[in-house]
Formats: C-alpha cells, structure tokens, sequence
C-alpha cells in the first residue's frame, strides 16, 4: 500500500482528526478491503509527517469504531467497514481474487525497486533507464511545436501499427544490415512486449525456453506467467552456449533461444561475429527459433558491434525486437518485432485483441524523428554522453571498489557488471544500501542463485550520485 | 497475409520481372517461410495491379526454380528457399508455433473486419469508432503547439501511471459521483487493457464470468484466452438479470459479472436506477464482484443516464473501467481503472511487467485536456454531433428498413442494434456486403447463435457513406 496524503497543516481539524477521517473514508469507500493491512506505524508516521503518538490514538480510534483490528506481531488491519455492518454479514475477500491471478507478480525485490524508483531522494545506481539529462525532452518538445499533424491519424491503428512509421523502421534498419519489408514488422509498445506477445502467440504450455545466463529474462515473467520454463545457460562456463543448446535439446525439445548478443542486460558481454555464425548454424541444424532483443546495439563506443543474428539470418529463425526505450525514451512506448509474416501476422492479431495497438502520438514522434534524421543525431550526442559517463564511473570503481570487486570494461550499453569477492549481495545488503538511500539491482534479480554481483548503471544517476552512491556503496559492503 | 507492394510501371524491368523479384526476396528472407500459401491468383492480379496472366507467369517461374509448389485444390505454396538447399534439409517451421499458441486467434470474421478497414474504400457501417471529422486533431495540435513540456516525464512510469494524470482523473470521476483517491487509480492503454490485467492478474483458470448476451466481452478473448468460460445471460428474457446471476451462482460459483451498463456495447441499452440498485445488492448478498466497463456514459444526448455502479458501490464491490477512446481518441490509448487499492496495486505490478506503462505523451495530453476544461468543451460539442448523426441515421432506416428491421431510438453512445424480421444475418450476408464495399459488423460476433442481428453505428461513417451504405444495405438483404 503506497500512500500519497498527509495530512494539511495549515487546516483547522487537527492532525489526529484528519487522518482518522481520511482512514475512515478509505475503508467505507471499500479502497482498503476487509483484510488489507495497515503499513506499520513507524511508516505511517513517517509518511503522514507527524509524531507516532498522533498515529497511535488515531487508530485506536478506529479500533473502537470497530473499524479496525490489530493482531499480535502481525500488525494493524481492516476489520470491517459500517455499510457491513448494517447490511450484511458477507464481505467479499478480493485477497483470493489478487492471490489467485493467473499472472506472477514480480519478485518482491523488483517491486521494491519499482517502488523506490519513486523516490526522488533516492540514489538509484542500477536503474536501466537514461537519465532524465541524457532524453530529448526540449527536442521533443520543439518537435511537437513545430510539426504538423497531417499525418496523424488518432483513430485506431491497423493491426500491425503506423504504415508510416514501418517504412521509416524498414529504412533504419537497412541500416544496420537487415532488410525486410513492412509487412514484416509490427509495432510494440516496448520490448517487453514483444516478449509477452511471443510467449502467448506462439508457445504452448510447458515450452522449455532457453537463455543465456545471467540475464534480464530472469527479472520479468512473461514466459513463466503463460507456463512456460526458462532454462538459463551460464555463459562462463567451459562448454560453450552453442553447445550446450544442442545437448540440452537432445535429450528435451526446445522451443526457443532468448538472447541479447549485444551490451547484454546485465552482463555487457558482446558476441563475436564468428560466436554468432555458431550461433546461428547451430540453431539452424537442431531446428530452434532465435529471439534477438538488440536494444542497446546503437549505443557503441569505440567501434560499432558485429552485425545482428538477423541480418545473418537466411532462414527466418530469428525474431527481432528493436526498441526506442533505451536511445530515444522510455515513456514512448515503442518497440518493434521483425520476423516472418506469418508470425507477425499472428502476433499483430493478438496484439489487436491486447490493448489495440500503440499510441498514435508517440508512433507519429518515432516517425518524424526517423525521418527527419534527428534519431541519428541524437544517438551520436548520446553515444559520446554515455561514453563520458562509462569512464566516470570506471574512475570511481578504481578508486573505491579495488581489492572488493572485479568488472570489465563495457564497450557500450549502460552496465558494468560488478563481482564482488564476496558473495554478500542478498535481501540484507539491499535493504542496508536502501537505509542509505542508495538501490541497487542485485544480481540475484538476473540469475536465482547470485550473490556476488550487482548491476551498475552509467545510465540514470547524476555524476554526483554516482560519486556518492559509489563511495557509500563500498563503505556498506566493506561492514 | 497482407501485401503493401505493387510494381512499378515506370520501371524499366517488366512486371513479370518485378514480381518474380519481389517474391523471391520474401521467400529467401524468410518472410515467406516454407510451407506459406500464397493469396490466391485472383486476389494476386488485383493486388498488385497486374493481368492474371502475367501472375501465372511469375508463378511459374518460381515453380520452376523449385521455391513454390502448387497442391491440386488448395493453392501454391512456399516449398523451397535456396538456402535451405545449399545449407541443410531441414526447415523451422513457424506454422506450428503460430498454430500452438496459447492466445485464441481472433474470430475471422473479425480479423477479416480488422482487414478491411484499413480499405479506405469500404464504407464502415459498424465500426465502433468516431469518424476522423469527429476527432479533435487540430486542437490537439494545437494544444501540441502551445503546451510547455515541464511536467512532461520521459522516463519509464510509475507503476499505477502519471500521478498527475490520476489526480485529474480523480476530479472527473468525483464530477460522475464518484469519490476516490489517486491510489486506487491506475492508468491503462485503454479499456481492452483493464481486462487483459483483470483477466491474468485476478482470476484463475476455469473461472466462470458471467456477462449481460449480446456482449462486446464476446468479440475480444482476454477472458477466454486466460483459460475462463464466459457464460452468458440473455438480457431480454423473463428473467432479470440478477435474478439469473443469483440462480447460476447457486450451482456454480461465478467469479465476475460483467456489464457495460450504460449506452451498452452492441445493443445500446441502459440499466434504470432501480436495475442498478437490485443488481449491486444482489452481488453483495453472493459476493460477486462486478466490472463495470462505462466508456460511453459521457454520450448521452437529452438527459444524463443514471448514475455509474461505482457511484452507488459502498463495498468495494466494482471495478470500473474509463477510457479516452469512445470519447476524445482511439489513437491515444489512454483509459483507466478504478477500484480496491490492493487490486489496483496487483494490477499495476502486472502491468509493469506486460509495457512497464503507457505513452507518456498520451497521458501528458490527456492530463492536459482534463485540467483545461477542453475535454468537457470537446464532449459537449461531441454529444450534439452525434445526436445529429443519430437522428441522420434514424431517418435513412425509416426510409429503408420499414418493414425488413426493427430498432430502438438510442439515448446515447454508438449504437443501433438493428434486428432483422429474417434471421439472414450469416457469413454470406457479410461477404455479399463486402462485395459492394460495404462492411458490417454481424450480430453474431456478439453473440454466438445470434442471426438476426446488426450492429449499426452512427459515430464512423460520413453521412454520404451512411446514405449510400444504409440504403444498399437494405437491398442487398431484401435480395
């Protein structure tokens, strides 16, 4: 329960009285069901901004009121609401209806994070996300100023999205090797949701979907959620992953390959050219399809990355996803599938029976930047920005993590993938750093069993944070 | 498969040429994987414009070079692609994934409705949509134009979506009587969306939704593709409603009423004030929670309807859904839902991991439009024109369909549900329809056994169009 009130200083009905009315109404209105349970006082009071003693008479008002209930060592809860009272003995449990859904929530540690990420004072050095520096909030707005919205249609979007807006795509990604035709692309409202349209679209329950590991796979549900299991291949190991999906489909069928060949989330590991023509003849003799998810492959450094899977790819194994999320913004919404027209046909109808295809407004900006040349500009600006960034951070890590940790030099992307000598990154390191005011994204997210790595970020934080984040971090680890 | 190419007539290359070209690129791209069948040579000529023969032209030629094959009675078929002769003999064949899916495909009536309306030729006479003339483009652009971005975030949204947004929105459900806070609201990518969530996020498989028949519920699959039977309740016979929910619920246990209670989505009636109360009581004496889907109670034309459920909700019983779409855009893919603060948290964190949220663009407009009074200004001047549409529409079927059909006069919304004296409403009729450019939307995507009824809509089509279509309409059925 994430609470955005206080109570108004400046009012005439005290403090214990607001919140008592406030509380009051929460729970008639039926916003807090019978059976939610209060945060814990301490919070309340910190939340609310007043003394814990405001907090503890305001619910013991509400206890006798009969409102609430409190249980020993388990807290404070709604106990009933009067419209119950009066009317009937039934109260409808919507604990079973959220307990029960289909769908897994996240990991309690992601919706922390989630959760964190709305706290401006937070230090947020593990976030996947561009600074609100680094996006092109004045360009875009300049953008709308001036265009013109002849080419915008509000209505809803053909299936596969914006007509327009494919070609430009089709264009861009000539670009970078791949060349397909509008037909075969469709427009996503993000990556992630390429992801939950593939494992709904094509996959039956019980699939085995394999993946490198660690990998960002891990810290969202759109397989498991529709039944499906990840098998998670270490990409450290003696066997190479090529080969280790060949044995593993021999002795259990596997439906798909998930990758992400370039500036891997969350290990930045890159594959070689040859590494992907492995890849590729491998998957090609034992019969398995590819998810390419090349989101950062624009944000190169020194020299560009080998060639995407699919612009090797002859034989239409490969699904690609391409994204705006990480280059242009996040709060657009716009990602894109590249793969036969048969499946993208099929993942277009589905997509028309999800949420009826992406905005118009932020289809038409993806456009008009693709078309005007500005996309291009920026990603340059951008990948010299977060070049700066990456090397910043590096100087910091040699300053406060030598002798604690090991990390590689990105070549690109937004991580570094931090190894701790010791394997202390669990539940307790984070919620120390949270005292601090610091999140992290421990490793633990991206591959069950770590405890020795973090995900850091050059993205999101300010040079500031980073260098306060950072020296705060290693004081915490080296308690 | 859909197909956006033509040949160039200013080529130098002949049209045979071009069009063997252009297929070979599909099929060793692997757009067209093996097994593909191709549009059939008819609908080849017209597509691309060409004579049959020079279709059977190119179509040899690729026989002949072994990448298509023809199969006596059921077309020609992608057979081969020259890399897969060189490399290897095997071949991935996509056809199983996109048949094993778990997702229903949409029904193919409505895919074949999804197709055609990306025809400008065809006059829509049931789409579920405001005409472009209706749509407020030039002050969005305006607005575009005008608005600072300052309060525009770019990044990755907060689970529950822009809070500014819900503080607006917040407003505008207190202005339809009903009071809540920000918590309990989320942001959705429109009200398809909010199902998809409650689908997934509350209900497990095999639950049972009851639903008012005809139903919108009937032409999308979130419920049904998540595993849940819908039954459905048919709400013109001698048994109220809530008396057959009350009968039902005794033998089986039903885990959802769902209900478009004003203006409803095909039919166009609204439950009475009475009708309201008995159902809201009923559902609390059996302890069964109700959506309430109310996306088009701000089109009434003489007189507000009757208050929303959700008004009338002490319990904590309704879910409500809003949106943008019906009213201001499709296009923005902005709607919201309203309910118990511990479901509207379960929800959000499934949507953070379905699109981690909505355009912010499109909730930065719609917070815009909502605080400036233009939203309010918009509908008012949209509930006029519509009215004139349906008195328009009105007249065209006295002059018409006297006689053939019966219908009522609606107070609100879209919707006319047109119900022939013959029950002639059947895929034939659909297809002679479409042959004169005209596309309907059949009773029975609604419901299943239905045949005797039209969804007639008087929001999309020109009047021209409604001219034009109604009366051919009423001939081609009296044929």
């Amino acid at each position: 329960m994430y609470i955005d009130w206080k109570p108004d200083r400046s009012s005439n009905q005290s403090l214990h009285q607001q919140i008592v009315d406030w509380m009051q109404q929460h729970i008639i209105r039926g916003d807090w069901p019978v059976g939610t349970r209060l945060p814990s006082q301490r919070i309340l009071a910190d939340t609310f901004d007043v003394n814990r003693s405001t907090i503890i008479s305001a619910i013991d008002e509400l206890i006798a009121d009969g409102l609430l209930e409190t249980k020993a060592g388990s807290g404070t809860f709604v106990s009933n609401n009067t419209w119950n009272v009066l009317i009937s003995t039934k109260r409808l449990d919507w604990k079973n209806y959220v307990q029960s859904g289909i769908h897994e929530p996240n990991l309690t540690t992601i919706q922390d994070i989630n959760h964190y990420e709305t706290d401006p004072h937070m230090i947020r050095l593990g976030t996947g996300e561009l600074s609100p520096s680094l996006l092109p909030t004045h360009l875009i707005e300049a953008t709308f100023h001036t265009t013109s919205f002849k080419t915008l249609s509000l209505g809803y979007s053909e299936p596969k999205g914006d007509k327009r807006l494919r070609q430009y795509i089709c264009d861009y990604l000539q670009t970078k090797g791949i060349t397909t035709s509008i037909s075969s692309i469709m427009i996503v409202s993000g990556g992630l949701q390429a992801l939950q349209l593939i494992a709904v679209g094509l996959l039956q329950k019980g699939s085995m979907i394999l993946h490198e590991s660690p990998s960002y796979i891990n810290s969202v549900h759109p397989f498991q959620s529709a039944g499906m299991h990840l098998v998670g291949l270490p990409n450290q190991g003696q066997e190479r992953i090529p080969e280790q999906i060949k044995r593993i489909h021999k002795k259990q069928k596997a439906s798909l390959f998930y990758t992400i060949p370039t500036f891997n989330n969350p290990t930045n590991t890159t594959w070689t050219h040859e590494e992907r023509l492995e890849l590729l003849s491998i998957c090609q003799q034992e019969q398995i399809p590819i998810i390419e998810d090349d989101v950062y492959s624009d944000l190169w450094f020194d020299q560009e990355p080998p060639r995407s899977l699919k612009s090797l790819d002859t034989e239409g194994l490969v699904l690609y996803i391409g994204s705006m999320s990480k280059t242009l913004s996040p709060g657009l919404r716009i990602g894109w599938i590249n793969g036969p027209v048969t499946v993208i046909d099929r993942l277009a109808d589905i997509k028309m029976q999800t949420d009826y295809g992406s905005s118009a407004l932020s289809q038409h900006l993806v456009a008009e930047w693709l078309a005007s040349g500005q996309y291009a500009q920026h990603v340059a600006w951008l990948r010299h920005k977060l070049r700066e960034r990456r090397d910043f951070t590096l100087s910091l890590l040699n300053q406060h993590f030598k002798g604690i940790a090991e990390w590689d030099v990105p070549q690109g992307g937004f991580y570094i993938w931090l190894k701790l000598n010791k394997p202390i990154v669990n539940r307790y390191l984070f919620q120390q750093a949270i005292k601090e005011n610091i999140l992290i994204n421990p490793g633990f997210i991206y591959e069950p069993q770590n405890n020795s790595h973090l995900r850091v970020s050059y993205s999101y934080a300010s040079k500031e944070q980073l260098a306060y984040g950072i020296e705060t971090l290693a004081k915490i680890i080296q308690k």
